[in-house]
């Protein structure tokens, strides 16, 4: 099998090594590219083609992993000739990846997209891909890679991405603000661990119950952010902590309290939107 | 040992009953308490004091855990008469705490903390303590609490608590948003599950790499939040990513690069303080 590399950046460096290593054919095209990835290619081992025309029309399956402002120009530019299955790896919105992905003309694409950190975990990072040929790639499984189908929409891996980073960056914001605050108080190691042992357990369970308790006590925990808000502003302006008290307040307002607490989370989301 | 209780709500009945089959002697006062109080009382085979200031006196350690607005008014009316320990356990702010155990004369205090659910765990919920006393009331773990000791000076035990709140609260309020976003696209689960495994791994040693990223990449994480409030935009009036934004945004501004990256999170807030 053939995998072809748009673009030899860390993340095709990475994954270009790996599947040599395990037994692939890698190739790319270097033309008008950096000296210093040039060198990255060469050094990897990987075979080079003449144009980018050259690569698409060889590859099996070929990565799109370009720096993100290029993503759609460089689809527009192998769409007609890519014979394989496209993989946009890229990381750029749900709706660019669309766009991107529209352009290759057999239709066999994949949005694709990184969970973690390529540095740290090489081939093996984890993966998940969305699209019409999402379930034909997970063959590359075999051959060091972690990659999961998430269904057949181009775009909905992207957005999983994309609300799993909402979350992640919300959670650094608000670890930041309520550990500078005991920073300062000197107890930020107490707090720390405090948190830590309430966040030992399971995820998911302890997501419903924070979205279930949010409903049903939104206007309380509005009140509670309120004199949050107050402590906290003794040391910093505490932008998240003042959203937190926002969210809550426009909460309370848009969903009324249930009368009996619902039982997981989409129970909730279908009182919010009246089903 | 004589365990007084100054309230009887649900933490009173709770506790006592726990801390009676674990063989302590256990008192309240029920002047002035509603019918329902009374019979919570009762039930629960408490002894009973005929005044305030008698249970007071009689108690080796006492318990306050009235409505949060009484907390300062009843460690006034029996401010003078506390012979034993007073422990407030009121969910109050840490200033309030430290007003209320001000009137205790005899200077024996402990400022608690309950962190979790009494409900769910009963005797046995996590309760923080700080004060002159809460060395002291450690004993009490060998009849079926489980309290921790985490600093001299009152305050520090619900300062801790708040903070822990401000993260938990605005944990919610991201996951009900990033949520609420997959569920109109029906990829609920999937965004849930990869949260999750995302989560799974070391807390401290996360929120450790977490707050240094913030650091080291405020700009790009500004950025990058400005695309995913445009994206959720479109179900929700997204507040806690509009903050997140704003957050690294002004994060960006505060904070200087730093030259390399940070090894942990407090070397971030003493560069933020320009020590």
């Amino acid at each position: 099998m053939k995998i072809g590399f748009l673009g030899f950046g860390e993340v095709a460096t990475t994954f270009s090594s790996g599947l040599k290593e395990n037994g692939l054919d890698v190739y790319t095209c270097l033309n008008g590219r950096s000296s210093r990835t040039v060198e990255n290619a060469v050094n990897s081992g990987v075979k080079l083609c003449n144009t980018h025309r050259e690569l698409a029309e060889k590859s099996d399956i070929l990565f799109s992993s370009v720096v993100p402002s290029m993503a759609v120009e460089v689809a527009k530019t192998v769409g007609n000739h890519s014979n394989g299955i496209y993989v946009d790896i890229n990381n750029i919105s749900p709706s660019t990846v669309k766009t991107a992905l529209s352009k290759i003309k057999n239709g066999r694409t994949v949005d694709a997209a990184i969970i973690g950190s390529v540095k740290r975990n090489g081939l093996k990072v984890k993966i998940i891909a969305s699209g019409t040929s999402a379930e034909e790639i997970l063959n590359l499984n075999q051959h060091g890679m972690n990659i999961t189908s998430v269904g057949q929409e181009a775009g909905d891996a992207s957005t999983i991405k994309l609300l799993r980073s909402a979350y992640t960056k919300g959670v650094s914001a608000l670890l930041y603000e309520s550990l500078y605050h005991a920073y300062k108080l000197g107890i930020n190691e107490e707090v720390l661990e405090c948190i830590s042992e309430t966040e030992t357990g399971d995820f998911i369970e302890s997501a419903n119950s924070r979205i279930v308790s949010a409903s049903f006590h939104a206007k309380r925990r509005a009140e509670e952010m309120d004199e949050i808000v107050e402590f906290l502003s003794e040391h910093q302006n505490p932008i998240m902590a003042q959203a937190t008290s926002k969210f809550f307040k426009n909460l309370s307002e848009t969903i009324q309290k249930p009368s009996k607490r619902p039982e997981n989370y989409t129970e909730v989301y279908k009182l919010l939107n009246g089903e």
